[in-house]
């Protein structure tokens, strides 16, 4: 039970919306939705984007990926007040083929241009049997995750990559010039959950030598390098110009993979796009700060441009059937599929509410205060 | 100097051709080319599809990828020997949409099959902005890199998967359920090489197991694991009922990301083409041998559907300069760039010939013998 609780933040007289549990502050997910809806349309943001943003955000921490969730609100808010970020995106269509779009993001909110992006992707898709969109001038989107799933309602295959800032070294470098650029897949199931594939291409993000740090921990040899580019064991001499390594680490376990697969991502994202790419995603302008010119890319393609739908489901079906009911390594009791746990998580948070750090919601709250939105006010 | 020089082989009497350097047999690409073609002639293959089928083996033996090269001339000719592929690759369209295209290979050569697939892909991509192909009931492809590369020529970006015998056990499991499943991509550049990724899924290839067993040495911990799904060094254990480890080898490490890459393209090749999906994937049927069953994906995007392409490919030629000339680690000097290795090897080996080991140019000559083909015979 910590300090938190008692009066400094207020709680007590919101004990019937702030459970307290574990240590946490538990919130229902519509409430939380709302009140971040509401803080992003007090800043000029019109109120369907403000809800598409609210919606990203919170699914990210029913999903159980509180990195990248209401905990980066803050950072949003930010830049909205300082102008880095638009309020209203004004997505401009630059280049239209039968299966391709090319879009400028207006340098608006990244979850309103990646969803809008996505929905676009699934209409041409429709028509096309498959289609890709690629996106400029964008921010932060959130998980990658959220906008390949919004192919599954529409039995579609989604894929969705972005870049990010650089915090990632090549192989044998000691610079980081590439992000932790994600993939993500998501893929309809029949009586299972869909598959959904949503990974960094680095081995470990950066909020986990941040949590070592704090933790007074060592990190495992293989997740990070120091500022000479050796590999080290200290998170602070991570924090302190180090960097993270590709998936796969060191060279002697492949980690130019995860290097490859980085550039990758920044290709079809950041040059293809003509958006930022490299160092050059997020990175401040002349010594100020600048937009992010963050890209990203998306494709839907229809399941039954390729097999009818029943058939692609029972296959799907069997094979997590397959992988879940194969034998376990000694000591092991479960292999998991991509997606289980992050939906287990969001069936659990729905019900109980989402946990908060009592740091992140008194952060929120304040957030909430400056203008003038009560965390308390979209309780359902 | 080893034995097989001094004519047990019948060298001396080829030396014009065979040209002893380093104990390896040095012959030349076009040489060797028209050896393997004439060999799947003899076998029923029309020789177009021969000259493909030879094209692409020696493209990895030119691309210093020997495990996918002339070494596996014996594999392909046993299963068309015993039935088991069809020399006569008819490939049928299953299914047609503007951007789309479902084939079935026939049970042909894979690397027929797959060359047409991407044909044809990049033909729709003309049309469409982009276009995927997926390709059920084909064979082992060869290399990954051939086929997005032959997105290039035409200005394009090629990607290119297949999936293959369940060889890697997903994330703690000790099962082998999917495979070395590759992902290529393909990217033009200007005045730089193409950015070329061509990756097992896996943290190694079978082949560098074997390597460490056949020379008595030990083999890092995270590569793979044995009969029980535990990590070993031991690469003996490995071979006898062991797995290789998805890329980024054990949990801590991320592996867990190698696996769900390694899945996703078991989905996009076998069950989006309904072909044979995880453990099903060149699996004997009822203890006889039968069709491998292989499926593969391919997509081709237009670089000119998103941007002019001088403006794309000079993007492309600052980011591979970037990451070349940034900080090297302690004690590295190069940075590599994907593809650039096997751009060198290549251009090395069209000079000086293909380095055969001694016992694969010995298996070679007794293939060619055994269907009235001589290795020198196609010498230019």
């Amino acid at each position: 039970m910590n300090g938190w609780a008692h009066g400094r933040h207020g709680l007590v007289e919101r004990e019937r919306k702030a459970i307290m549990l574990d240590g946490t502050v538990r919130i229902q997910a519509e409430c939380l939705k709302d009140f971040v809806a509401q803080v992003f349309g007090r800043l000029g943001v019109p109120w369907a984007d403000a809800q598409i943003t609210a919606e990203v955000l919170v699914a990210a921490d029913l999903r159980g990926i509180e990195s990248h969730g209401v905990q980066r609100l803050g950072r949003y808010v930010g830049r909205l007040k300082k102008g880095l970020i638009q309020p209203v995106a004004e997505v401009r269509l630059v280049r239209d083929r039968t299966a391709t779009l090319l879009l400028d993001g207006g340098n608006g909110l990244g979850q309103v241009v990646g969803s809008r992006a996505m929905e676009l992707c699934v209409e041409k898709a429709k028509e096309a049997g498959a289609a890709f969109v690629v996106v400029r001038n964008s921010n932060h989107y959130g998980i990658a995750g959220y906008y390949a799933m919004l192919a599954l309602r529409h039995d579609m295959v989604g894929l969705s990559f972005t870049n990010a800032r650089p915090l990632v070294v090549p192989t044998y470098g000691r610079e980081p010039l590439i992000g932790t650029n994600p993939i993500s897949i998501a893929v309809p199931a029949g009586r299972e959950r869909p598959f959904v594939l949503d990974m960094a291409t680095s081995v470990v993000p950066s909020g986990k030598i941040e949590m070592a740090a704090r933790k007074g921990e060592r990190i495992p040899l293989g997740w990070a390098v120091d500022v000479e580019g050796r590999p080290t064991q200290d998170p602070g001499a991570v924090l302190s110009g180090g960097s993270l390594l590709p998936l796969g680490g060191s060279a002697e376990f492949a980690g130019y993979k995860g290097y490859g697969l980085s550039v990758m991502v920044d290709i079809l994202c950041g040059v293809l796009s003509g958006a930022a790419f490299g160092r050059g995603v997020e990175a401040p302008v002349d010594g100020c700060e600048g937009p992010s010119r963050v890209g990203h890319f998306f494709a839907a393609l229809q399941v039954e441009a390729f097999r009818p739908l029943e058939e692609f489901t029972r296959d799907m079906d069997r094979m997590i059937w397959a992988l879940r009911n194969s034998g376990k390594a000694q000591g092991e009791t479960r292999i998991f599929i991509h997606g289980e746990k992050e939906f287990e998580a969001e069936e659990a948070r729905r019900r109980l509410g989402i946990p908060l750090h009592p740091s992140v919601y008194a952060s929120l709250r304040e957030i909430g205060e400056e203008v003038g939105v009560g965390l308390e006010a979209g309780g359902g």
